[in-house]
């Protein structure tokens, strides 16, 4: 059975409007989202789990590192299943490390810890948690991008218009660091 | 760099006994429990997230279907990473559906909602995110069956003995229900 449902989020979601009901979503059906290259695709968000966490992948080809940021309220695991993904992370004393994560490896990122992720193979794919005691922050993805019908990567780059970086990232516990810089060596 | 940690619920973890530090864990060494056939992993538990989520793996050969039970308090995510996986799911009205799901699919249960699986293929393994309001419960796995120090899944089934049942699952928000059936057809 595939059920769609109509929610506040999509005309057409396999995520069930009303919370508290079970159900199944196959590989790729998620809501999906493009935000520059990338597609990230959310399984479950808060509405799903009292606001306790969400669930959501992020798929892109091989690119650049993204902006480094960081989160008040919010904690994020990174767990790849494909490719291999670079992560940056840095404690709040200051401290930075990084690691290649092949598939079956995993990160840890504390709130207010600043970090960023690059994809240094095409295909790769990054399981995502990011939640905190203040709820989840899923729908970031498609207000800083544009919501996506089609599946599969974006054809062009969902490149944000500039005046949403002033109002988006805020309302979704985003803080990007545009003077941060990475000093951590492989 | 590889570090190990001293916890409460290990001599040496790859998880940081203080919580707020930034970590990485490769594929495989978080804290590993065995539970009848299976290898459960966490990688992250509730200390990490101020009790909000957590994020393990179940590893299993092929075999029968698991006790159905549910959790009054927790939701559970399945998203399966190898090999196939049927879940079976009764909604709170007590309507039952059964998926069988290959890598890339996703199954979500509500709290309370009656709920088990079936490894159908062998080296399957699933990515579990379970945790409510009440907070989280990956230290069941261990409690119920018992903490492992090698890699891969356990040489002889960890069965659990019989008094376990009647104290751990409660201490954990599990409830087991032995008098369900599943009457769903594939």
């Amino acid at each position: 059975m595939t059920a769609e449902f109509a929610t506040p989020y999509r005309r057409a979601s396999r995520i069930p409007a009303e919370p508290g009901k079970p159900y199944f979503i196959e590989k790729g059906e998620g809501d999906r989202a493009h935000l520059f290259g990338d597609l990230f695709t959310i399984y479950a968000g808060g509405e799903q789990t009292e606001g306790t966490f969400n669930f959501f992948t992020c798929e892109g080809p091989k690119g650049d590192i993204i902006p480094a940021h960081l989160h008040p309220d919010t904690y994020e695991v990174f767990y790849v299943t494909a490719g291999a993904v670079r992560l940056f992370v840095e404690d709040t004393e200051g401290n930075q490390q990084e690691k290649l994560l092949t598939p079956g490896d995993f990160g840890f990122v504390p709130k207010n810890c600043p970090h960023a992720y690059q994809m240094e193979r095409h295909h790769s794919m990054v399981v995502g948690v990011a939640a905190g005691p203040g709820g989840t922050f899923e729908r970031f993805f498609e207000n800083l991008g544009v919501p996506a019908e089609e599946l599969g990567l974006p054809k062009v780059p969902a490149v944000p218009e500039p005046h949403k970086f002033g109002t988006v990232p805020q309302r979704y516990d985003v803080k990007f660091l545009p003077e941060h810089r990475w000093h951590t060596t492989p």
